[in-house]
């Protein structure tokens, strides 16, 4: 996958990772996604000199827009959300590769139209037919769009140029349903261009599982059910559903978070080490330890699924979820959701990983907690250390990233009581590299062809077989547990962990 | 030992350890130890409640003093140097078990007042005949104190209550002279009631290394020839020999700081998990390990002595070893030395352990590093890696007491970069309680009869055995290497590491 940049075959790999010369069609260009991370995504990447310098963004949308509207938008877009400063310079050159093609998706004229504009764009900036689609638009549209690019010629792969496709979740709403998606994508694109992005992949702090775990000698001798005890990976979000009514109800916390972001945390944390970072070889490791993935045996005990009821948060009363604008009163969609999972393999047999997400929790917050077994003899008294809670490394994915060891210490004075103690690296004081945001780095994998941070086919599928038998129970047993917005989910997630001895970390 | 205080012997063990009825003769109180230390130390304690009601101090000198000078003396030295903050009601308690002997070290008259005097505060305070003599003293005074302790019926245990010996190294300057005085001690006090103090075990840094290895999971798995590459034990200190000539020329630093407390932290590190921190059990394991240290094979090779020349040291500039005021300009005493051992056992099979200490070296810093091998296989290319060290637990005695982690983490952006970094565990942050000076739990420990933070005769014993040929070694062969004064000692200390592939932390 490192034919679009010879670079990647260096010698000397810490060369940057520049982009030949290629462009980006984004469709649904009017959207939230666009404006506020690809926009200022792809802005930044050129201001880091990480783009071809005849770079080219095309936006397609319905609105009645010539090209420089949509430069004043992508301009609007980048002076606000940009990570690094705004040079008017990397601007101009990128300006000079902006185009917008209005039209429908069901447009025939609009997608010849967009061909002529990709042409235009070769001669004109050297993209030399090499072209990324990025779908930003509802999953329903996803069928018409690759067809309409299979139609008009827009998708061929030659000797000498690539096209790909970006896609965002949900990538289906069940294994079947993924499935079908999937067949449309892969008749008109080879699997190796299709992208999709879980933009957690882009994150820094997740990438940085693979380099604590294979990059040191600490960790992995521990990293196994000899001294894990368990795994907790939380997703929590103190927001409601905002204005996304439309896509979340009847979807929910599970599809929307576990099936997605949080499986592939699970599946970066307790894989085996690949053989190389390539995405061959690190999809290999992740599709084996999500086929590991063992189902809990009585779902009513082993899974929760929850909704917020009006509570409090930040110091403001917000309504329940079936009382949120468009949303159905009595919908039965899960804002919350906790599973227990096992794996099954050598390493991690009997080893509970624990995965939880929620809207109106607590905080905004996400982390895997690899929580240890307590010594299994200890010489101090028992009265001293009662106190004592188990070892654990925290991987910080957000916000406050970094790293977090937990374990015990000696209390000053003069006696030998024990107490626990935290280590911690914080991203920001150890590094004056900021931190690229997930998105300029996933785009820039794309044009690159790197497809080692995007979920593969067989991924998303293994993560639809292990959600799709609890959704299902779900749906035939009761409804939502309630818990207020603002506390940490439904008591039944704590009683779900306190029948197996232990207890949520309250992060 | 525990039979002082029957508050050990309780059930919740974290009820405070407090003094039961005794009293504390000072040999040597107008020396430095005893006006900075030892005399704070027991302000201190009774500040917080440790002592009893009738605690008594006794100093024995040859000043011409009154009880009353000397609870001046007392008094200042509290005010001057006590850790907790002064209380009136607190030192009027005190005071009033303030006595003074005066007499030179073979007046027998001088110890029959001794012996009055601890008759009356038996009667006066309650004491109940319970002392520990402290030998504040040149070791050549050592055995007419103790022989006139034993003339005057001052060394008797009876059934009811006890007298201890409290000895500050150097227990001797060889294993020859170390025996001779163990003997002349030991004909004295039974081995129970002789407490050698080195004040290194009385840190809360060094007591920790038993909570950080045996109170959690997370160490001890890698804490082994495994995953160990290496081991550093250094003590530096910035300052040079100052007033002390006449005790350290001929000594040298080999015998003043590895012989006792860098031994010491090497057995502490090393030891086998104790079946319990009482003394007995702990004394076990760390002779165990102190007989399974082996010599180096090449002596000339593989320990380094030096001595500073003149330098720059916090911007000034100061003399050479042998310029020192007191010192034979011909001196060849060590106030720099290196030594590599290795442990014989199971666990540390082929694991160096790098010890030193100096004098005018870099900046006062007393650390143990276990330096972790490098991961056996790295999925990272190469070139991105090439800068990352090994993985290193860092115990940082003192100053700036703690514990850091050096391990490697991706650097944010957009290749698989990893460079080293640190998580950092530091008391004063995370432990509202301030830290006990080591003299206050030392006197306390000697008080309450619990001896396992003094090091045993057979450790004294090996420690030597283990120093013996090589201070033999150096004294045949040639003359130390010279440093200037503020470097990190001399080259061939550097030289003797890069042999093994491996070099000195700057810490």
């Amino acid at each position: 996958m490192t034919r679009s940049n010879p670079l990647r075959d260096a010698q000397d790999r810490r060369l940057p990772r520049i982009a030949g010369p290629s462009g980006l069609v984004i469709f649904g260009v009017t959207g939230d996604l666009s404006r506020k991370k690809l926009m200022p995504a792809v802005y930044d990447l050129a201001n880091r000199g990480l783009l071809p310098p005849g770079f080219s963004l095309i936006g397609f949308a319905r609105r009645d827009w010539e090209n420089e509207d949509f430069a004043q938008i992508v301009h609007d877009a980048v002076k606000e959300h940009a990570r690094t400063p705004f040079r008017e310079e990397v601007w101009q050159q990128l300006v000079q590769g902006c185009r917008f093609v209005q039209g429908d998706f069901d447009d025939d004229n609009a997608f010849e139209t967009l061909k002529h504009t990709i042409e235009e764009l070769d001669k004109a900036q050297g993209t030399g037919g090499n072209f990324a689609f990025y779908l930003s638009v509802p999953p329903k549209f996803f069928p018409t769009v690759v067809q309409q690019l299979k139609k008009h010629g827009l998708a061929e792969q030659t000797e000498k140029s690539w096209r790909r496709a970006v896609i965002e979740k949900p990538f289906g709403h069940d294994l079947k349903s993924a499935q079908e998606l999937n067949s449309i994508v892969h008749d008109v694109f080879p699997p190796n261009e299709v992208f999709r992005i879980d933009h957690y992949l882009g994150k820094e702090t997740v990438q940085n599982i693979l380099a604590l775990r294979f990059a040191n000698t600490l960790f992995e001798p521990i990293w196994n059910r000899s001294y894990v005890d368990h795994v907790q990976i939380t997703m929590a979000e103190d927001i409601g559903i905002g204005g996304r009514a439309g896509y979340y109800d009847g979807i929910g916390a599970a599809r929307d978070v576990i099936q997605n972001h949080l499986l592939q945390l699970l599946a970066l944390t307790a894989m085996e080490e690949p053989a190389s970072f390539d995405a061959d070889a690190l999809v290999a490791e992740k599709t084996k330890v999500l086929g590991a993935v063992r189902l809990p045996k009585e779902l009513g005990k082993e899974t929760v699924f929850g909704q917020y009821a009006a509570g409090w948060q930040g110091g403001e009363k917000v309504v329940g979820y079936c009382e949120e604008e468009g949303i159905d009163p009595h919908s039965k969609t899960d804002t919350y959701a906790a599973i227990k999972l096992e794996i099954d393999n050598r390493r991690w047999a009997g080893v509970p990983f624990y995965l939880r997400t929620g809207k109106r929790l607590g905080r905004r917050v996400t982390e895997i907690a690899v929580v240890f077994q307590r010594a299994p003899h200890s010489p101090f008294d028992d009265t001293a250390t009662e106190e004592l809670g188990q070892n654990a490394l925290v991987i910080r994915v957000q916000p406050d990233e970094g790293v977090t060891l937990r374990f015990g210490s000696k209390v000053p004075g003069t006696s030998m009581e024990v107490r626990d103690v935290s280590m911690d690296f914080a991203y920001g004081e150890s590094f004056t590299e900021s931190s690229p945001e997930a998105y300029e780095r996933l785009i820039l994998d794309v044009l690159l062809g790197d497809a080692n941070l995007f979920p593969r086919l067989k991924e998303v599928e293994l993560s639809w077989q292990i959600l799709d038998p609890i959704e299902e129970y779900w749906d035939k047993h009761g409804t939502p547990a309630r818990y207020p917005a603002g506390t940490w989910g439904p008591v039944e997630a704590d009683e779900m962990l306190a029948r197996d001895g232990r207890s949520w970390r309250r992060p």
